[in-house]
């Protein structure tokens, strides 16, 4: 049973922005300056982190806190963080070893700019820059030092093995070969779907939501995450070149496996949308401030980049 | 001035080896099991980091704990963490886009083995488990939350852009170029120095040390880890590679300024020796309990490999 909401008097365009803005605004503002003999590599960091994108797992951070009836700007630092971990994960997926791509967000993607060395050592400083944001203290006025913790371990358990890497490792060694849906569910689960697992559980602790509404919220990132790489299958087959901003098609070529790939583009059309229905069903014990992810599961499985 | 210590009553190398078997053995029991379509990912963590080495990080991260009165091997998941980062750096730098090293520790280099992507993923996921591990409170009993969040503040600067991820940076971009004393002065202190730094503080503050020791310690860090690159220069120029496990000659061959390419080989084994008497005039004020930190120090300055 989905509560009553009405996505039409909700401006998820000017939200998305708004609180994208924030995002853009902090990583600026509180990534390192360019100067000393390393300049290069913070010039790397921040053409990457600056580069525009969607920010959506800062996004859903924040939209949790506020789901949980907390204020979820004031946690733009942890927020901004999650933004650093995805960004590393770009740049080193990009890498020519990895799966060679050249473009990213519609730009030359970061070892094209800097060379492959400052690219990885790029990756390297924003993953560790956001475990510096994530332990210091000040910046979570209000909560507790276990919670600070907590959000530590579950930030880092998504982007270590038994999250992202361990999902790209397997992207990686998979490409090519047959793969059964155990295993594609495995690289979906972990790749993309681990970091806006986290994102969500995340933003539940820092708001102080407690017991229910953080697992809820936690399985709904779960919903979410594999949402979100379905559509990016959809669109690797269906999307527009220019729109997305990267190449497209990719997957076909390197023979990778998707759920269009196993499924066909029909029976995958209609998981997303069964998904996208047990997503909303997740929400139903929350009010009005958990709009904007409701807005957001939507406008995953409807967007045309 | 020196407290009066006799080395020659100090078993220096029986210790270490313990210790260093402390820190194999907890990275045998709790580094993941290979199982998974992520498997050669978690063997090429494995094979990095069971690959010997001297583990003085992580030995380092113990006597400190030791020298303020706390017992040392109570914090082996610390000190494991630690080495997981050494580990970390050392695969990425090795990189065929980096260092382009084939053999470490007299064994081929991490990408030799594995390949390029899972090298450059395996790194990506030690970095990962060691703040994992970092925020596992469990760990470290009778620690106060608000010690453990500074532990991982001052392990993310240490590793990050301010620290190790910054002077491999520079190193790397320095390459073939003139260095003046500043830059190099720069690479060494981010590049080994500052790990070594951090374990030392970081020891110190989980076995409870206050004000004056913790900085004491800190600063015996800075020191001992310059001694540790001075020693490493000096190596790849005087070294045996059959001792050292390492190919040598490498920085002449790469025209990388060193200590002895700027100011000789002569007047950097006395800045060496200057550098010894600082670092055991900083423990003037421990007992016995910092003695091995003072072997540890006169070890770096005369061991062969």
């Amino acid at each position: 049973m989905n509560p009553p909401f009405n996505l039409d008097s909700f401006d998820l365009k000017g939200y998305l922005n708004e609180r994208a803005k924030l995002v853009e605004e902090w990583l600026e503002a509180n990534l390192p300056t360019p100067v000393g003999p390393h300049a290069p590599l913070i010039e790397a960091m921040r053409y990457s982190a600056l580069s525009g994108g969607k920010r959506i797992r800062p996004i859903l951070l924040m939209a949790a806190v506020d789901a949980v009836g907390g204020n979820g700007p004031q946690y733009i630092a942890a927020a901004s963080a999650i933004e650093c971990i995805h960004t590393y994960s770009l740049i080193h997926d990009d890498l020519p070893a990895m799966d060679d791509d050249d473009l990213r967000r519609g730009k030359p993607t970061c070892h094209k700019v800097f060379g492959e060395a400052m690219a990885v050592l790029a990756g390297d400083g924003l993953l560790n820059f956001a475990f510096e944001i994530l332990s210091r203290t000040h910046l979570y006025p209000g909560v507790s030092d276990r919670i600070v913790l907590e959000v530590i371990r579950v930030i880092g358990e998504a982007s270590g093995i038994n999250g992202m890497v361990g999902g790209q490792a397997a992207d990686v060694l998979m490409e090519g070969k047959e793969v059964d849906e155990k295993t594609l569910n495995f690289i979906h689960t972990h790749k993309t779907g681990a970091l806006i697992r986290a994102s969500l559980r995340s933003g539940a602790l820092l708001g102080g939501g407690m017991g229910e509404k953080v697992e809820a919220l936690t399985q709904f990132g779960y919903f979410l995450g594999l949402l979100f790489q379905i559509k990016d299958d959809l669109l690797d087959i269906e999307g527009d070149e220019k729109v997305v901003g990267k190449r497209l098609g990719k997957d076909a070529k390197m023979k990778k496996a998707t759920y269009p790939s196993i499924y066909g583009i029909e029976a995958t059309k209609e998981k997303a949308k069964s998904l996208l229905e047990q997503s909303l069903n997740l929400l139903s014990d929350f009010g009005k401030e958990a709009d904007p992810l409701r807005a957001i599961a939507q406008y995953v499985v409807n967007r045309t980049r």
